[in-house]
């Protein structure tokens, strides 16, 4: 995460505001405005602006003529409440807005979130940075031998030195013969006055999907909160996990009666489907279950039996 | 505009409350906070909560570190640029809230802009209040002549009479079945203790349209010009254009340059078909141009005519 | 459901077309088509049009240049795969269109799901029919003692029939009125040719809210399921949950492997939260479990016996 | 645009089909279904189903019973009327399912229209095939010098040449690695069994920009011609108005009453400032009017005389 003085100062100048207002404010999410956090090799996330806390979500859900609080254990009852029964519109009335830099192939996944709003830094209009994502040795990992979609073990040893050479060099040369055909120094000057240069909107195709590209992306917390069910999963790919993770630090320190309801009744729950269940209560009865007569598929029966912490016969698992 | 001890108490703390905050605040806006609007007999808009401001527009637009303001003037010309070219996206940085009352069919017309974010008072949870809508003597306007979905001319005299008497005596009579069924008083208390009552989600079936609602709010800039471009419209019905007009003072006093720009680029603006364009040129060009040889139908040919400040034979219209 | 000559000739005009087409077709949908589900005292739902089909989900899961289908099992495999992962977007890829006719309190209830396409019949332009609905007798029911926003028991005897008979009067005579003030009589002729007759966008105002209405509804596959999760569900109102049967019936012809999943995924299934799996693992651990160790509330608690067919104190429960 | 066997005959299989329907029909676009239009290099776009005609508009507006259709010249009226005045929702009843094949950077832009489904081939999951997009030596334009986003005139030469050269050369290396570091021959087989192969979801980082994904997409009309409104205007990326450009064809073909009206209301349409209008008043009126005067930026008022076909001092421009 690199900036030149120029962001620096901006930065520097954004965080030194301070303004009256009416409006609601977070103190722990007013700390960590403008701020950026670092997220993979040059990435991060950084807070733009936020609207409302959770007592607007009290608020709204009530619409109520002040600002909707009685107790505040009331108030975390009834946002428990919206959460476990999937009311989602009270939480739609928070928004938060971030400045988010991240790798293209990142971004082709995040932006599949369509109830979000986007601006993209063009580069069409404009030249890109010379940065590109390079893993961690520890994030270098094989493709999984049992799931198609999914990462094994960590590469190692010559294969893996294989695989950073060949990323860097490549994502190095595509960006430097990008510049090239846009005749374009790294100063932005022409490097041969006799040529054109090809038009940036050309030029941007030769560009690897590790380079990194930056937006401003705007959600309110239902969405956010959509957002991250999916990508703080074990199941996303770890360079969006990792975004998501960042993602979470905000949720705390913005809505932190939201971000326990959410931990409680999304993250840590588990939906179980109509046999799943049937197999539980007859666990519950004492009757003994097995694979084949619950209807479960094979998958489905590790996955109930991970989720319910027993072993693959369904006895207690040992941890 | 009635409000109860209570809800006047709440109003005033809420516009007590004073905060710092590091995000941008307008101060026009800030004076509005929380104070209804009064619209029609008993309905109001109120700001509840706002983000962002022009210079977030162009923040969002330049995709930038700081601010992104530079020179005021250089800001009013990208937020027009922007306007002009219908590049909605970063005007879809800004968010609005509103606590808005207002009768049942007006928010029947108002919830068919979907890229919004609603809470709407319960009926299956709570009782609504004894306020329907009676219009004022000027705008009890009779079915226009020429179009089927519009107003003629003012209903006067006996008619008038008998409309507004009709009105009130269906909506109070309804109002108090309602609670009747519901062996509900004013107060809350049961009318007869040996009886059940009626589901409150059954018995508001027999209110009438005018009764009021009420509603949280929220949209982003960009969907609130469009909420506004159709409803603040002259073709819009009266009892929604109010709630736009007011409207239309918070998005002035909330983002004067991007309201500006509303003004000139699209309620001001008018679209013309191509073969509206082709009889502009020919007209220009000093031919003679008559609605029959111009291809539009006659209807297009007097808006076009309205718009270019024409008579009907295309002379200059004596105003 | 009463339809006029007109409509009768034009609904067997539409079910007498047959054409050629390419597309994939669904017999057991075709057969239904156009043809009005009865519901409630005058409402209905017929599908007007459909797109796509269970192969639909499985092309496009796999992007596929054919029809995507290979043994019929493995297609029922992938499509139980996506529900229980919710994978959306493949059954975004289906859509199907409705004419609904519904009561206005319904029609407000199901707007509220902004995902989906509609046009309704317009009362500025057209005037409603003489329709209103009144309850069954078993669908009338009492105010819940314990849940706000719920139902009771059923209203019997003298109570009963106090609250239709107002409710059938009420609306009777404000429809009556209605056209009184618009000065047409039942033909659409005027009462009193010296009378100018009340715009129709004013009139609609003095309808009670269970006056009929009806509209064209279009939605993708993966939003009709997130209609009927919700209002086919226990909780929903009793009166939208009738139209969500006659979709559900839609749903089992048009989509079979799709209904099935959505059955053992979606409908049938519960999610735990993570409280209630920590009771559940200990449960299962053979340890005694009660609510005020579980850290659940008391409704949780009776929410997740309920689940799992044990009685209040964690035994099984007798049925 | 190259296609397997295997394809080829799943695309031959899809055409050959042909079934009984009550659904609407549309023989000129039943002509054309499951047919890829090549696009670009390697891109097509195909028509894998649709729902509703022109018919279908009509039937929505009015909310009617069977197929809406009256004189052929009244459904054409009202779909002009419906598109002048931005009635969208009775064209949002119409759908168009598309299979597309696109370079990335293409995909990029496309993806920003949010109101549309999209599945895209898995690059998670799936190795992606050999074909990157190498633009016509017709469209290898350089960096416009008046407008930072846009694209002046053709390189030539030995410019043109080496950038063809280096494209070509960067997109196959990447390509060639991208197989190699994930340890797949290009029949899919293991390279060295002693390697373990980085996972699909990181290789795929290497790829460049204009390598070909390919996704199903599916909108409603209403939404198309909103693409096609941006994507077929000339200030749109050369790459993707020539999609923009064959979904043309496919709406003329479908929908030819609606192509009509949107090639007269919106395609040859021009909006007019509300300063625009006052000049054009002024030209009517036969007062000299000039950009100073006018109020009008310099931009706005080439734009202006460009619209009216006037040359830059306002006279009749000479063709």
């Amino acid at each position: 995460m690199d900036f030149t003085d120029q962001q620096l100062s901006e930065l520097a100048e954004a965080r030194a505001g301070q303004h009256e207002t009416r409006r609601p404010t977070v103190p722990a999410l007013e700390a960590m405005l403008f701020e950026p956090i670092p997220v993979l090799d040059h990435g991060f996330v950084r807070v733009v602006d936020y609207m409302g806390d959770d007592a607007a979500v009290v608020q709204a859900a009530r619409v109520s003529y002040g600002r909707g609080t009685r107790a505040a254990n009331e108030d975390r009852g009834l946002i428990r409440y919206l959460m476990r029964h999937r009311h989602s519109t009270p939480f739609e009335m928070c928004e938060v807005k971030l400045h988010v830099k991240l790798p293209i192939f990142v971004a082709r996944q995040w932006i599949r979130h369509r109830m979000a709003s986007v601006n993209e830094y063009s580069a069409r209009y404009s030249v890109l940075d010379r940065e590109f994502y390079l893993p961690e040795p520890s994030a270098l990992a094989a493709q999984s031998a049992s799931n198609r979609q999914g990462r094994g073990e960590v590469l190692e040893g010559g294969e893996a030195e294989r695989v950073l050479e060949v990323l860097r060099a490549d994502a190095a040369r595509n960006y430097d013969h990008y510049l090239e055909m846009m005749n374009e120094d790294a100063d932005g000057a022409p490097i041969d006055p006799s040529r054109r240069g090809l038009a940036r909107e050309l030029a941007r195709m030769n560009l690897t999907l590790n380079a990194y590209t930056q937006w401003y992306w705007k959600a309110d917390l239902h969405n956010l909160m959509n957002f991250l069910s999916l990508r703080a999963d074990p199941h996303a790919q770890h360079e969006i996990r990792v975004y998501a993770d960042a993602m979470l630090r905000v949720l705390r320190a913005w809505v932190p009666l939201t971000a326990e309801a959410f931990d409680e009744y999304r993250m840590g729950a588990a939906t179980l489907s109509a046999r799943m269940l049937e197999a539980v209560r007859a666990m519950l009865r004492g009757e003994a279950v097995s694979q084949p007569a619950s209807g479960l598929s094979k998958r489905e029966w590790r996955e109930l039996m991970d989720t319910l912490g027993r072993d693959e016969d369904g006895g207690t698992a040992a941890r």
